[in-house]
C-alpha cells in the first residue's frame, strides 16, 4: 500500500498532495443550458466528449490517484457519481445548501486535516478549461513544492487583455525553492478592476489573473481561516470532527445551515497575502472560465463549411447568411436565416436568443425570470 | 323555405349568391409555425381569436347564408370542420391531392351549377386578412350585381406600395351596371413586376393588386375553363357529374389525380379579360395575404410597453433591449437579449430565428429541408 510505504520512509511531498475539486456555482451567464438542475460543470462545454468535472478530475488525476475531493450540493450527488464513477464515498463532500467558497473548501481542508495534518491540498474549480494539461501537472508540482515550504501556493494566469471580469494577483521577488523555479512571492490580491486600471496591470507585466486555484498545507489554511473566520472555523471544525463518524449526517444538518457564506479569496487568500504566506505559481497554459456563451464560441470554432458553431448532438441546423452559435439541448430543427454573431441556445424548456456581444447580460434574464417566479427554468 | 319563396317570384340576384373558399396553400414563409399539417388559413395569425379560414367564413356569411363551400385537402378536413361545424357535408369539397387553384375553384363550379346553373360563385381564399368587414360586403354586392350582367368580376386592391409581390390588374373605362357603381371593365392581368414596372403601375393610377377574389356566374367560369382547358375542364365534369351521387369517391379518385396542375389566372382570369368578360370592383378595404412573418409584425402590433410582438397564449417572454416578432406555438420561457427586429418562430420540433428583413427568405429553409430529407417538420 502507498501510504504503508511512504511512512517507512520520509514522506515524498506528492504523496501528500490531496485534490480538492468545488463544484458549485450554477453559471447563470450560461442559462438556460446551465442551471440550478444541471449546473455549468455537468456539461460538455469544450466539444472534447468530457463534462467540464470529468475533465478537471482527469487533469488532477496523475497528480494524486484515488485522492481527489469533490465538495458539491446534494442535489448533485447522483450526477456527479454518473461524471465520477470511481470516485469513493470519503472523497464526496455533499453539501445541503450552497455556503460560498470558503466554507466548501475550508470544510474539505478541515475533514482531510483530521485524516492527516501533513496533507498538502490543492483546490481547483470543477469548470474550468486547461490545455495543455502537461503545462498545468508541472505547474501544479511546482505549487506543491513550494506549498511544502509553507505557503498557500495560487497559480496565476497570465492575462491575454485588459479583463475586468476577473480579479488579480499582484507578484512580487522570486522565491529560491527547490523544485519551483518558477515561484514568486504574492504582494496581493486585487478585486476586479476598472478597464483602465486593469491596462495598468497588464502593461506593468506584474500582474495575473486570479483563477481560484489553491495548493497550500491543510493546516496553514485552517491556521488562516482560523484567524480570519473564526466563526466559520468554529462550525467547520465541529462537522469536520464527526464527519467520519457515525454522526457525520445530524452535525452536519445541524450546523452547515448556519455557517457564514464568504469567499475564500476575503476568508484566506487576501489575509494570507498581507501576512505574506501567499506564493503564487505562474500558470502559461491556456485557461478559460467559459463565463458566458462567447466563450464556448472561442473555445469550439466554427467549422470551415459553416459560420455557425453547433453543440449538441441532436440538432438539425440550416443556417443562412447567418454565423454565430447554437447550443442545443433538443432535437429541433433550427433554422437561422439572415443574422450575425447570434447565440442560440435552444433547451426542452427555455430558449434563448442573444448576440455574442451581448453573451455577458444573459445573468439579467435568469434574475428577471426569479423575480417573476419562473423559477421553474433556472 | 327561402328557396321555395324564390322560385315563387324573380329571383334576387343575391339569392343566387354562393361562396367557395378555397383552403389551400401551405404558406410556405410562415414555416414552422405554418406547414403541411397545420397550413396557414388555420392559423389565429391576427389575434382576432378566429383562425384566418374562420374569419374568412364569417366575412362570407352573412352574403351567403348556409351556402359557403369549402375546398379543402382530404388531410385538413377535421381541422376545417373543427374551425366550421356548421359546415354541411354538400358544402365540403375534399381534394386527393393538391390540384392549384383552377382544379379547386373549377371543381367548385362545376359542382354548383349541376345544383343550379344560375349560381353566381364567389371565391375568396382561405388566408387573408380583410377589414373593416362591411366595406368588402359592399364591395362584393357591387361584384355580384356586376357578375350577374355576364363578367368575371374580380375584387382590386388598391396598392399602397409598389409590390413585386403580387400580380396587378388593369382597370378600363366605368361600366354602366345597377347597383355596382364602381364597377369598371378590366384590360388585363400582369405577373407580377419589377419593381420600377411596379411604381409605374402605382403612379398611372390605372393598376389594382389581383388578390385572386373572384365572383362570376358558374356557366361562365366554366364557359371559359372549357375553353382555355378542356382535359381540365372535362375531367372536372366528370367528377361533378357523379358527384352528388354515391359513385362521388370512386369517380373523384379515379379522375383527380389525372388533372394537369394550373392557376386560375391563366386558365381562366387573364383569357376572359382578353375576350373582354372581365370586370373589376375596387376594393377600398384594407387587405393583407400574410405573406411573411413581417406582416404579422403589421397585423398586430406592438404594446406600447414592449418592442416585442408576441403571438402565442403560452410563451413566456423576456425581452432586454431587443425588438421583433416572437410566434410561439410551446409553453416555454423565451429570453431575448440585446437583438433588434428579430423574427422567432418556436415551435415544438422546429425553431427558426431571423429578422424582419429576411422574413421572405424563410422559404429557402423550407427547401433546404425538403432536399435534405428533413420532412417531418415541413
Amino acid at each position: 500500500m502507498t501510504t504503508e510505504r511512504a511512512a517507512a520512509q520520509p514522506q515524498n511531498v506528492f504523496d501528500r498532495f490531496h485534490g480538492v475539486i468545488p463544484a458549485g456555482g450554477v453559471g447563470t451567464r450560461l442559462w438556460p443550458l446551465s442551471r440550478a438542475a444541471a449546473p455549468k460543470f455537468l456539461h460538455d462545454l469544450t466539444g472534447s466528449g468530457s463534462t467540464l468535472i470529468r475533465a478537471t478530475y482527469d487533469r488532477l488525476g496523475p497528480l494524486c490517484p484515488g485522492r481527489t475531493m469533490v465538495v458539491t450540493g446534494v442535489v448533485h450527488r447522483g450526477a456527479v457519481l454518473a461524471q465520477l464513477p470511481e470516485l469513493e464515498d470519503t472523497n464526496l463532500v455533499l453539501e445541503s445548501e450552497p455556503k460560498d467558497s470558503a466554507a466548501a473548501i475550508g470544510l474539505a481542508a478541515a475533514i482531510l486535516y483530521r485524516r492527516d495534518p501533513n496533507i498538502i491540498m490543492g483546490s481547483f474549480a470543477a469548470d474550468q478549461v486547461i490545455t495543455p494539461v502537461d503545462v498545468f501537472q508541472a505547474a501544479v508540482r511546482e505549487a506543491i513544492h513550494t506549498a511544502a515550504e509553507g505557503y498557500i501556493v495560487t497559480i496565476g494566469i497570465e492575462p491575454t487583455h485588459p479583463s475586468t471580469g476577473f480579479g488579480y494577483i499582484r507578484a512580487g521577488e522570486p522565491l529560491a525553492i527547490e523544485g519551483a523555479p518558477s515561484a514568486h512571492a504574492v504582494i496581493e490580491f486585487v478585486e476586479k478592476p476598472s478597464e483602465p486600471v486593469a491596462r495598468g496591470y497588464l502593461e506593468s507585466g506584474k500582474y495575473s489573473w486570479n483563477a481560484g486555484m489553491f495548493v497550500a498545507p491543510v493546516a496553514l489554511m485552517l491556521k488562516h481561516l482560523e484567524a480570519n473566520e473564526p466563526e466559520l472555523y468554529a462550525g467547520l471544525s465541529e462537522i469536520a470532527d464527526d464527519w467520519d463518524t457515525p454522526r457525520r449526517v445530524k452535525t452536519a444538518r445541524r450546523v452547515w445551515p448556519s455557517l457564514p457564506k464568504i469567499a475564500i479569496d476575503y476568508a484566506v487568500a487576501e489575509p494570507a497575502a498581507a501576512a505574506g504566506d501567499v506564493a503564487m505559481i505562474p500558470g502559461r497554459f491556456t485557461w478559460d472560465d467559459v463565463g458566458d456563451f462567447a466563450a464556448i464560441g472561442r473555445l469550439r470554432p466554427a467549422t470551415e463549411n459553416s459560420k455557425i458553431m453547433v453543440m449538441g448532438e441532436g440538432a438539425r441546423v440550416f443556417a443562412e447568411n447567418a454565423s454565430g452559435i447554437v447550443v442545443s439541448d433538443t432535437k429541433r430543427v433550427i433554422a437561422l436565416i439572415g443574422i450575425d454573431d447570434v447565440v442560440i441556445v435552444d433547451t426542452p424548456d427555455a430558449l434563448l436568443v442573444t448576440t455574442k456581444e451581448h453573451a455577458q447580460e444573459v445573468k439579467k434574464a435568469v434574475e428577471h425570470l426569479r423575480a417573476s417566479g419562473d423559477t421553474d427554468v433556472l
